[in-house]
């Protein structure tokens, strides 16, 4: 699947930025170009960077509503690097030891320099937003407050699965907060009018809820290589996934009884994966969580049309929107 | 002993500060509060509160160069609040399940949890300096950047112990940054000349050095009543202490060997710490230290008598260096 033109338009500008962020000597910052994809590990430059898609949406935002690009990249930067020390400290409190598909920060240099790679990176990043104005950081930090949040009602009774309703409260924090500050940012910089603020930071909730209910549905059901994570590690860890919360709710009898069982379990074996696996398929939970996305992203549209983006703006948007929904990894 | 006048005064108008700083609802904001000992982790009102040393030292500060008191309120819990971030994650790098006299965060919440919350005091810090200044916030992040800088060099090659100059460029970083901070953050708001900044970040590095070397001291030698974490727990971690890197450049023949090879085992028994402290005791560890703490605070004196304080703000500097050179806890 081709990378669509909004994110595939700033990745070399991202990239040199980020490289010029954690420039810095020592073992601290040559884990952090580890993390985000620009070194291997031996120093050496690597390509196994993500998608940069909060960046690529700011810097897209801006430069439609008539904002600069360089005066937009430090906000881009700021939030690529706030989302990139979360996936740090997200590694290690999930137990995660893949990232990319390759070792994540924590298991490659262990979790007491992976706590401080994360605590420098969120240094870093506001730093950044810093260099644009006090309006940019401060929004920056209440999305930064809002995701921590988000992740603090994922962490409280974890391994407790959780109705939809709840689900969604939580990934509006945790996934939504930092993509609503991306079209934010670029609206701050191009120093766009409040309404149309909003109706971009209404299309982000939507954009978020989908794009996070498709991330939930690869760990199920994608290609491993494609996501470079393996595959049923969402059940295995317990997480409050969309597709547990779904199959929680729809499931009845015997399979209802099953799901408890096993959520309650310390240790999930292959099987008992398959198991929760083929549960989820019988309760038709990838189909309807599918349709969530498309739902969602349908939403986004209708906000869409209501910002003033010029034609190939809107277009590009469009393919975004599309490469979210079936994007594999 | 008693608090000082310097950490006395301001106590009130702190801990009112956390509390408003703090006062978000679910349970995130409550390992807050528990942390900073606003609550007892029942929800109850705590006294299990810093000396505020830092926020102490900024307001101080502030009002002798003739700032305003309320103009210096968010930076002091700012800078409060990052020294307290990196308190709950260097409790967990560290496995400390004690601070302050209490379970620390990771042995009450698990660890998970205190990262969140760790995260979430870090960018609560900035948005406290943020209300404040753009240049403000600029000083906290360097010296934010600068004690994560240090904490690593801590980590680097953990268990391995360093000679006397390592050790002093570690904690000029790791304890130093917030300390010079303090002072810098103090003149800024009070919009003081460069060269009163200057003489005062001379002095804070000073007292930064007193203080880490007289905290490492009482690690082994102190009351652990006073102290609130167990005796010897430095030694038993294997930690880069002061005593360590005296004992290792002094120790010869036999006291030489036992101390590498008891640094070289991975788990050290009760015993084995005793062998430890009494090497330390025997090279004169503990005097050795006690004079670089008395040196390092006259040298702060020398700073102290160029900067324009009042004679009073003069006298309870002095007061406070006194207390630091002799201070249990």
């Amino acid at each position: 699947m081709t990378l669509p033109r909004l994110l595939a338009r700033y990745r070399d500008q991202v990239k040199a930025g980020l490289a010029d962020v954690l420039h810095g000597e020592g073992l601290l910052y040559a884990i952090l170009r580890y993390h985000v994809g620009l070194e291997d590990g031996q120093g050496v430059a690597g390509n196994h960077m993500g998608k940069f898609l909060r960046p690529s949406l700011v810097l897209s935002t801006a430069e439609e509503l008539g904002g600069k690009l360089d005066q937009a990249l430090p906000a881009a930067l700021a939030l690529e690097l706030i989302h990139d020390f979360s996936l740090i400290h997200d590694d290690v409190q999930d137990g995660d030891r893949t990232r990319r598909g390759r070792p994540s920060v924590w298991s490659r240099y262990g979790v007491d320099q992976a706590i401080n790679a994360g605590d420098l990176m969120q240094a870093l990043a506001v730093s950044q937003a810093l260099r644009t104005s006090r309006k940019v950081t401060q929004a920056l930090l209440e999305a930064t407050v809002e995701m921590i949040e988000g992740q603090g009602l994922d962490l409280d009774g974890e391994h407790e699965p959780v109705a939809v309703p709840q689900y969604l409260k939580m990934i509006d924090k945790k996934t939504g907060a930092l993509i609503r500050c991306a079209f934010r940012l670029g609206a701050m910089v191009a120093g766009a009018p409040a309404e149309i603020e909003e109706a971009l930071v209404e299309m982000g909730t939507q954009l978020g809820r989908a794009f996070q209910i498709r991330d939930d549905l690869l760990a199920v059901w994608g290609d491993k290589k494609a996501t470079g994570k393996p595959q049923g590690s969402d059940i295995r860890r317990r997480k409050k996934s969309l597709p547990a919360a779904i199959a929680l709710s729809r499931a009845v009898g015997v399979e209802q009884g099953l799901l408890r069982e096993l959520y309650d379990k310390q240790t999930l074996t292959d099987e008992d994966v398959k198991t929760v696996v083929g549960v989820m398929e019988q309760v038709g939970a990838h189909q309807a969580g599918q349709q969530m996305v498309i739902d969602y992203l349908s939403q986004a549209q209708v906000w869409l049309a209501k910002v003033p983006f010029s034609e190939s703006g809107k277009k590009e948007m469009e393919e975004l929107i599309d490469y979210l929904a079936r994007r594999a990894r």
